[in-house]
């Protein structure tokens, strides 16, 4: 059993039930109570039934010590939570003046008068401490812990309003009452282009190397987390295990280090922008990808010159000046088109290096000896360097061309940062 | 209480309940089971620990009549689901000799000796059925009912997994032992760039016409589902209240219908492809964007000539020959600017139309009298049609971003169809 405070999270609402959209509330919320140092214990969606949340609200009596809980307090039928929170505790409800006036308030402010149905979002159960709702119009509400009822956070679905009432409330009014909650840091390393076989081959017996450190390694397309968690007062040793890890890793394969979120564009555009230089891309498989994932970091435009995507070959004689004979003799598919991209684009744009990929995506366009994956990407720069490098990736078309993607934008950042440029 | 059988989805797994990943497999599972007519009465994430797991599947006793599990039956001590449903169902372990087998050609398949650790992963509860992992090592089975207890279907986690056994089984094995269910035919309109409360005012009252179609209305991001369902044997009522809402709404809004997953990009090709135009894009904000989305279409390469990001005044002089006087005059965000760019394209190309793109994605950039979000999309064909497009789109910058794209995709849809081009 855990010696931390245990949460349960439920979610209410019949769309989560039909699978129209995924619990991300319940995601999102989980990764806030961990670092905030409680152990979540559970999630549960229900549908918009009576009986159903009463089941999983009651389910959590004496099983945890805290219920968060998002969804159905809006102001139609549907939405029970107000009323099934308060029958659960014995009390009744109370209209709450202020979330009144706020109500009245947002309605006035857009020239809509308010349909008096919505009034009921201004209640909550009585003892509860209310919570304003300053980004929407429903009013959440704090259950107080009461026997074996858990101490319960009852706030609206709407991303934007929970995560309002969560920031303005959680740490101020529900924190304190656990002091025996522990909240911890998470330091984590993100490595590109390697498989997490050969990860777990470097960095496997570090996983259970310190006590005190919490190892967890998570894959996805070519970008692999080695996430390490600790006790708030343990920085040092979480500090160590990172640098023993470090050690172990290629230099060029850790892009990123640190928060728990980073992106690979994130990381070529910070190299790109610590070092003062510029690119621009020619793209035929992964189709504006490159560019797209580029621009998508605030302040590109420092670092991105331009990007063409040539998807036939009329396209990449037209833009890029390929030689005829380059196309003929060796196809698009090739290193010798893929440098002859890169160089063409190289004359015609005043950025310091280009970035050339072409490949088959698929599903169509395999070859005898070219299938599905096959991809190459080269680098040219105004140093003279020219680099082809031949990948085969596989997956569907979707795949193949995030890995491509990846590939390349870790060009980018290793020839920024003067480092070697990856293998496949 | 619903007629249809009731079921509930557990996922194993501390990864979820550590907020690492969403619940996607029971988002995806939901869709499924609705289809097929069950009526899924909640979804239950818990961490892989014995108590929370066990008490997961208890609480499903008497309350559903079929369990569906993901997760939990890998071969580290970490998964716990094999052993805990043959406690529950008070019976033993047994090795399934094929599972085996298998799972021994497949590491014999890659040249690898099988740890005798991963036998486990072929043993199932004793009565149960076993379910062969033809895409994956562990074998999953079901549980038969018995007493309160349900039936249970117990899966892998890894979606590749447990799509291919739930494909291979659910009908064949599950299904049968379910008269009562009432599979759903869904029908979907899929409107784009209209408002929300626009799309009610135009069809609200439909909702309810017809007691036999049960309607949903689902936004995001400019794309609007309206979802029409009901038993299989009602596909008559659902085609006439389709019509009628078609009616109601402008007829170029309606940009798929049918399936209920549909993409503005998928339109936008499958529009090209049948009128057989091409187009080229020149873009700016969006930096690749539409040509990533365009491209990410299998059989694009049919109907996307080539696509040129132009972020800087200087590219947009160089590959789109965008007059210098357009720039000082009105600036690089501006209809001018935005129709130079289409026209200086599709002078370049041989496609048959150009869409270009200027704005603001923010967060910097703003000028007095163009906020972040400011956006201009132009369009020019060979016809000699010149178009230009203000936009305001308000969030933030992946927002505006995909807004615009959007934008953009269904005035080339529309173009290519011989619509009236939208207005924002």
């Amino acid at each position: 059993m855990s010696p931390l405070p245990r949460v349960r999270i439920i979610s209410t609402g019949t769309e989560i039930t039909q699978g129209l959209y995924a619990d991300t509330n319940a995601q999102e919320l989980s990764r806030r109570l961990l670092d905030r140092g409680f152990a979540v214990t559970g999630h549960c969606a229900v549908p918009d039934d009576r009986e159903a949340i009463r089941e999983a609200i009651h389910a959590c009596f004496g099983r945890c010590e805290l219920i968060i809980a998002t969804g159905g307090i809006g102001p139609t039928e549907d939405d029970l939570n107000r009323a099934i929170f308060a029958d659960l505790w014995e009390v009744g409800l109370r209209r709450v003046n202020r979330a009144e006036t706020m109500m009245r308030d947002r309605f006035q402010r857009r020239g809509m008068t308010m349909p008096e149905s919505n009034l009921v979002q201004a209640s909550v159960p009585q003892g509860s401490r209310p919570l304003l709702n300053f980004w929407g119009t429903a009013a959440g509400f704090i259950m107080p812990a009461r026997g074996e009822r858990p101490l319960a956070m009852v706030m609206p679905g709407v991303p934007a309003e929970w995560r309002g009432m969560f920031d303005r409330y959680f740490a101020r009014v529900v924190e304190p009452m656990f002091p025996n909650r522990q909240p911890r840091c998470v330091h984590t390393l993100h490595v590109a282009l390697m498989p997490e076989s050969a990860v777990n081959e470097c960095v496997q017996d570090l996983f259970t190397a310190d006590p005190r450190v919490e190892v967890g390694i998570l894959a996805k397309r070519g970008r692999i987390r080695l996430r390490l968690a600790a006790a708030m007062d343990q920085q040092e040793a979480i500090a160590e295990l990172a640098a023993r890890m470090r050690e172990r890793l290629p230099e060029a394969a850790i892009f990123a280090e640190g928060p728990e979120e980073a992106t690979l564009e994130q990381a070529a555009v910070d190299a790109l922008r610590r070092t003062k230089k510029r690119v621009a891309c020619a793209e035929s498989c992964t189709g504006g990808g490159i560019a797209q994932r580029l621009t998508n970091v605030p302040g590109s435009s420092e670092v991105l010159e331009e990007s063409v995507v040539t998807y036939s070959n009329d396209a990449k004689r037209r833009w890029l000046d390929v030689p005829a004979d380059v196309l003929e003799t060796h196809g698009a598919v090739s290193g010798e088109c893929a440098l002859a991209m890169a160089e063409g684009l190289l004359k015609r744009t005043s950025a310091d290096a280009t970035i050339a990929v072409t490949g088959i995506a698929g599903p169509g366009g395999a070859t005898p000896g070219k299938p599905v994956g096959t991809v190459w990407i080269a680098l040219a720069d105004r140093a003279g360097s020219r680099k082809a490098r031949h990948c085969r990736f596989t997956g569907d078309r979707e795949s193949v061309r995030e890995w491509t993607e990846n590939h390349a934008l870790e060009m980018v950042r290793c020839w920024a940062l003067g480092l070697p440029l990856p293998r496949p």
